[in-house]
Parts: structure tokens; C-alpha cells; sequence
């Protein structure tokens, strides 16, 4: 390979690095923004028009019924009770300038001197880049309940 | 450095990091596989004759051993109530074609509307690079318990 | 851009990625060490003179001081009876040879046939490059029971 061509090869797999890791920070930046109550910035992680949907619950457009959502009584009880919103490593699959990731998700919350797992949920996220980074089109959100639903969801890290 | 160098330097570097995210991703398929029933698909997961050593258990063989134990009924009963095979971000040290990973696992199962962790356990991984990319010669498994075998377990990933 | 400038940036951005991976088993290496009593590797971690401030128990000054806390007699019946220390994937800033990190902890203890989430923390790392590699300055630990201080160590996720 000529020198040009192997400055393209790297460049080209430096940037898929890149990207992982940048969503890995991406969808990191969700439990510390929502559970201290940073509802904005959690909101921002997503595009303007962004959905999350949380199955059963409702589906949320971004930013505003997000960071309603995160400005209602019950969420405002539960960080001031103690939660950890904890988003697994994804598994993560590039196509260019969007990608797709799968995950678990954990709200962990306090009770007493304890802590349990108040909600568990297989998520999809459709992700795009953008000239401010990777941001969240949709995530696509079902509790670990059993359900065919909840399956497919994980299902969705073996397609590619 | 000459250009030749410097290329090669970087070539190599990519490489590691790419190794260490392939890894990453590898075990990072696993849970959302076999929690959603994909039982082959998980078991592909290891090479053929690699073996899952889930310490006082059983010892299975992939892929036939595996599949045979994912297509049981306390296995299909697990996915049904809802379960979540969380594994931690692993500990990884590469050794050229080969490598190892340590890290926890979880089971987490729904219980009404709660969720507890059923089985905690350390875990190391061989890992062989295949012309499919990285795959599992074997995965050594042992539960949380405060055993010599669950922390010299925990111990393999301070060896390198 | 002239290949010198293009191998300069590629060199840069292999670094950024690297030290990334490397950060991030540099904190995975925590648990394996401290719940398999390799006491002396998981104050090695640190940076002699680095601190571990636990909030409102106590501030340890590696390695001396974390090293008797491990030898404690709480700290061994807890790795008798089983633990992990469960730390999340952190959201990583990098600044040249210094870094910041932030990431939730968990101790998940055996009772019995099951295990439950003893502690949940919210943690701030202060990290630097040293001849060893990347290493810690000082963590700053805070329970998940929602309190301001514990809120504020979260969004310093959010600061850079």
C-alpha cells in the first residue's frame, strides 16, 4: 500500500474508534445529567424532534415534553430520594453518520440504607452525528419484563 | 522517525485500541442474547469446543453443551419472567492473537414489579482473535461468594 | 494537509483514544483488587500522596491509608461473605495529562442466596499521566441519598 493509502486506511479506522467511544460518553451523560436534576442537559442529548420512547409510559419528544417529564413531581422525588440511572455499556453498530446501540438500563434507587433495582429495561438507541457530536434520535425504551416486546428490543444488538 | 515508522507505530496502536473494542462489544453481546432467547446466537459467541466453566454447575461444551442449556426450562422460564445478564465492562489484557478479560457479571430477574440480582460472579475470559474476529475459547465462572476460587478469580486481572 | 501533518493529527487522536481505554481499565482494575484482597495493588492505583475521599467517613492518603482500610476487619468479612465493587463506565475529559472522570459505584454484597446493593456512590476522579501510566489523584466519592453534595458530584460530568 502506498503511504497515501495507508493515512486513508487509519483515518478512517481512528474514526470509527472515535465514534464508539464517543457514544459510549454520549449515552453516559444521561444518569449524572438526569439524577442531579440537570433536566436540560439531559434533554440536549437528543436532536430537536428526538423521541424517547418509553414503552407503555409515553413517548417523549425533545426537548420539551422531556424536560417536563424530568421537572414533574415524581421525578423530583426520586432524585431527592437518591437514584442512579445506570445505562450499560452498549453495544454499539456504525453505518456511517448514524448508528445504532443496545443496552440495559437500571434505575437503581435508595430505600433506608439500602439500594434496589426499581426499574430494569432493554433499550434501542437510534443515534446520528451532528456538527455537535452524536446526539440521540430516538431511544426506544422496554422494561425487562418478559414480554416478546422486551425481547425484540434486545434482539436488535444481533441484526448487524 | 521516518514516515515508514511512524505508520507502522500507528498501525499497530489502532490495532490494540480496535482489539480492546471488538472485545468489549463481543461480551457486550452476549447478554442481550441469550435474555431475548437467541440461544445460537449466543453460543456462537464461543469457538467451536470452547468451553463455559460455571464453577460447581457444570462445565459446557460450545455449541452444543450451551445451546442444550439455554433451550432448558429454567432457562426459558428465566426469559419469561424477565432477566438481564449484565456484563460489566471487562478488564482486558491483549497477548497478540490472544487475550484475556476479567470482569463481573450479573443476573438480574424481575420479582413483581422489583428486580433483584439472583447471581453475581467474577469471570475471566480466553479470548482468541478467528478470521470472524474475536471470539471465546473459554469463559471461567465463579459465583460472589466469598470463596478462595472467587477472588484468585478476581486476581487474574491484576496478573498482566 | 502534507502527510507530516496528517500523521501528527492521527498520532493525537490515537492518544485520545488510548488514554481513554487506558482510564477505563485503570478503574476496572479497582474492583478486582479490592474484593479479592490484593490490597496493595488497589491502593497502587493512586499516586502516593493521592487521596480517596469517601465522604463524610473518611479521607485516606494512598497508599498508607487505604491499605489499613482494606485491612480492616469490616473490610475482610465483607470480601468473606462476597462483594463487588461494581464501577460503571465513567464519562471521561481528558486535559492533556490530567483527567477527570465521573462514574457510579455500587457494592453489591452476598445475603444468603442472593445479593443486594449495599452501597451506591457517585464518584469524581481526578486522574494524571505518570511514567506508569494514568493514575489517580484523588477520588471523590458521595452516597447516592440525595443530597446536594452528591447531586453536585454528578454534574461535574457535565462541566467540560
Amino acid at each position: 500500500m502506498s503511504v497515501e493509502e495507508r493515512l486513508a486506511a487509519l483515518e478512517k479506522r481512528v474514526q470509527t474508534a472515535e465514534d464508539q467511544l464517543e457514544i459510549i460518553r454520549l449515552l453516559n451523560t444521561y444518569g449524572p445529567a438526569v439524577d442531579s436534576g440537570a433536566n436540560h442537559e439531559a434533554a440536549a442529548l437528543w436532536i430537536e424532534g428526538g423521541a424517547y420512547d418509553a414503552g407503555g409510559v409515553a413517548r417523549f419528544i425533545a426537548p420539551k415534553d422531556l424536560i417536563a417529564m424530568y421537572e414533574s413531581q415524581g421525578q423530583i422525588d426520586l432524585i431527592r430520594t437518591g437514584s442512579a440511572h445506570l445505562t450499560a455499556t452498549p453495544h454499539i453498530t456504525l453505518k456511517g453518520d448514524a448508528a445504532e446501540a443496545v443496552a440495559y438500563s437500571f434505575v437503581i434507587k435508595r430505600e433506608g440504607d439500602r439500594w434496589f433495582v426499581w426499574r430494569a429495561a432493554a433499550n434501542h438507541w437510534s443515534l446520528v452525528r451532528t456538527a455537535d457530536g452524536w446526539r440521540i434520535k430516538e431511544r426506544f425504551n422496554r422494561t425487562i419484563d418478559g414480554s416478546d416486546t422486551s425481547h425484540e428490543t434486545l434482539r436488535r444488538a444481533l441484526k448487524s
